[in-house]
């Protein structure tokens, strides 16, 4: 008779949740790694990391084959999921005569007329925390506090940005409580805080941002994981990170929250290829971190939300991180207000009533637009290899891929489609025409100080 | 109170076929793919090709992510499947007088004294038959009844081997009955043989290889298939063959054979890149069909036997398909005989009672051993690029990677290993000094007649 009752149980618990999830907004997690490759993941094809714990939330919800970041390297990249705009709007687009994203000794941030998804989900009294790497500006204006988080632990920047003159800080709330951290704890100890924090608000709407600061350079996962993966010390890493998304989707099943709350799991830009076998990997795709190829800026992407997405599926269609925004506000019900958004509302994705929602994907490097996605075909007007002395080449006549048949960019079809670079071109001159770019403030790339 | 009687349903039926699969002899069900690449199924990262079905087999079973035929391209690869020997002890590998494969115009084949799955299977009363492509002989005594098979429904070579003077032949049991049959039609035609032939035997053990000749050039879908994926007609075809699985799968779970017959996917060699978009990925490895870096000879390979295979396993042990003649012959309980095999028993590592079964594997183009991986190790003593008129070059001092820290061959550690490259001379050599190579039965390959 246990099964039974076991039964009766399993479906008691699912009538009550579904009625819970009709009356209370839903709750929000994402969880973003740092550097992180689109083939870094067993569903997407590693063959020796192995990630039972990320598997299983994509057989559980919805896994995305071409989602894209708004930015190739960190500080941008952050700035378009946080506001849902190109950074070339917010002022967290490099320059000419800046860096790529802000360092220890920079003095800019995100601007306070930039509104976040934390700022945005305040209006709704949710509860807002902010676990991990922030990179935004770490001036105390700057901080998380003043962008909408009601709480903050981790680092303000990336974890290779530590010095003898500036020892990396780890904050807990306003405050640094820590200099230079035991960085093997850090993922376990980001873990226990978010798990702590989604306990301490079960009962109130809240949105957990968990970037951690892993899988980026220098590597360092605890003595459980430590000599753990076949794929050396980057699959030990990834392998905790995949053990910390167990422990949250874990905690939510335990909490009875699975059917009311919405969990993104996504990576900020491709693999630091520069870093050899300490850098991931882009799976079949082209190039990595810092390029406008598709492995600089396509990343895995799993959406989990037990009772609204369907379990299994894979979900060929465009997708971003500046689509969070807009998605999260609709299902917060936070009006948007007038600022121009780059986003698109994903939740007909997520529930298959639509196969597409957005069809235009911009590839930019610091300021400069490097390439323009349309449906399947992809036109670059500047290629660049990441991380080489090598300048940028400009074309003439833009290469031209088709993604979906040729998703590793190896056969430039452009002199077999002059209508499609046309039609791109026109593409190009609207969003040109109609861009407002802020001045960038990321300062100091060129004014590094002697050590 | 119908859910629970559902569940007595299933309960009862689990423990009908539990006892049943202690009592009968397994069903086996090999389905080979053809040019098929590492990268080109949903499970193994594919963007834009969607295999439901195979995903769904791999959520029920085991993915293997180091698994590896026995040759780079089609005849000897299904030499070493069905005999668990490397080609060059059969005669089936190439040599510097002969072709790769055998064509229309060849006159040799596995000869009788080979012992293929099928053959040992008959001392068991298995029933057997071949649907697809044989490409082991076409002369009438290496026809795939002379080796075993109880049936053989397909095509006796490759699709592309048809010709005006040559056309292709369908056969049907002993006979041809048509010639350059559609091809369109090929994977339906296929899977309704194959469908016929469980339901025939689902009372009797049986064998059933089914070798479809897709993803094969040239490219064929049926009007249910043809523009459906995003991929392509390359992707129509791989998800006709997706679909084709998914319904061989359902007749087994109607007639109740799930737990009691292991069923097994896997492609014969990497993608043929010389084809471009008609031809598939290796994903995150390097190079294709034709080659012996990782790309050539790594595969997909998803086991899937309910009840005795666990499911959603991810395995990174060491496989080949070499290693099914002895892990089947277990199963059935056909003594090995005298005969050298190149296969281990695979049962360990499918029920989880053993990480690792084998860790060395050989690397053959033709009759020349060009690369040998020990463990993480993979020492190339020759290099060639697949299908270019480049000479091969013979390395010196071997070029080495660590297959587990870095899957994509790209950083050369020989300088830093050199007991490495010691430990693995040693295999070379223990390898070369017991081998016997059989006479390449693959002649006509520069024989080629005038057309």
């Amino acid at each position: 008779m246990k099964n039974f009752q076991l039964l009766i149980g399993i479906i008691l618990g699912l009538s009550a949740t579904l009625v819970k999830a009709q009356t209370k907004s839903p709750n929000i997690i994402i969880i973003f790694a740092d550097d992180m490759g689109y083939g870094d993941l067993g569903s997407y094809g590693h063959p020796t990391i192995l990630t039972p714990n990320l598997d299983r939330m994509a057989a559980e919800g919805m896994r995305f084959t071409q989602f894209y970041v708004g930015a190739n390297v960190c500080t941008p990249s952050r700035a378009a999921l946080l506001t849902g705009r190109l950074p070339i709007r917010s002022g967290m687009a490099g320059s000419d005569n800046s860096g790529n994203v802000l360092y220890s000794y920079s003095t800019g941030g995100l601007p306070q007329s930039e509104v976040t998804i934390a700022k945005a989900l305040k209006s709704k009294n949710y509860q807002t925390a902010l676990i991990g790497k922030w990179h935004l500006g770490h001036l105390p204006e700057f901080l998380p506090m003043r962008h909408g988080f009601d709480y903050f632990f981790g680092l303000p920047y990336s974890n290779d940005m530590g010095s003898s003159a500036t020892p990396l800080p780890l904050y807990k709330d306003g405050k640094v409580v820590e200099q230079n951290p035991d960085q093997r704890l850090l993922t376990k100890r980001y873990t226990e805080e978010a798990i702590s924090f989604i306990k301490k608000n079960k009962s109130k709407p809240f949105f957990l941002y968990y970037p951690n600061n892993f899988p980026h350079v220098p590597l360092y996962a605890s003595d459980d994981f430590k000599g753990k993966s076949k794929r050396g010390l980057y699959g030990d890493v990834v392998e905790e990170l995949d053990w910390s998304v167990g422990q949250i989707l874990k905690t939510l099943k335990e909490l009875n929250l699975d059917n009311n709350t919405l969990v993104v799991f996504t990576s900020d830009n491709g693999p630091w290829l520069r870093e050899k076998e300490k850098g991931g990997s882009a799976g079949l795709l082209f190039e990595g971190k810092g390029s406008t190829y598709e492995g600089g800026m396509r990343v895995p992407a799993i959406f989990r939300w037990p009772g609204t997405i369907k379990p299994a599926q894979t979900n060929t269609a465009i997708a971003t991180t500046m689509d969070l925004f807009p998605t999260i506000m609709n299902l917060a019900k936070v009006p948007l207000s007038q600022t121009v958004l780059d986003g698109t509302d994903l939740f007909p994705l997520l529930t298959g009533k639509k196969e597409a929602v957005r069809d235009v994907v911009y590839y930019y490097t610091r300021d400069k637009l490097y390439a323009i996605r349309k449906g399947p075909w992809k036109a670059h007007f500047i290629t660049r290899p990441s991380y080489t002395k090598e300048a940028a080449v400009v074309h003439d006549i833009p290469v031209l891929y088709n993604l979906d048949t040729d998703p590793s960019e190896k056969y430039n079809v452009s002199r077999k489609h002059p209508e499609v670079l046309i039609d791109i071109k026109k593409e190009l001159e609207k969003h040109q025409s109609t861009l407002v770019p802020a001045i960038s403030h990321l300062d100091g790339g060129y004014k590094k100080p002697n050590k």
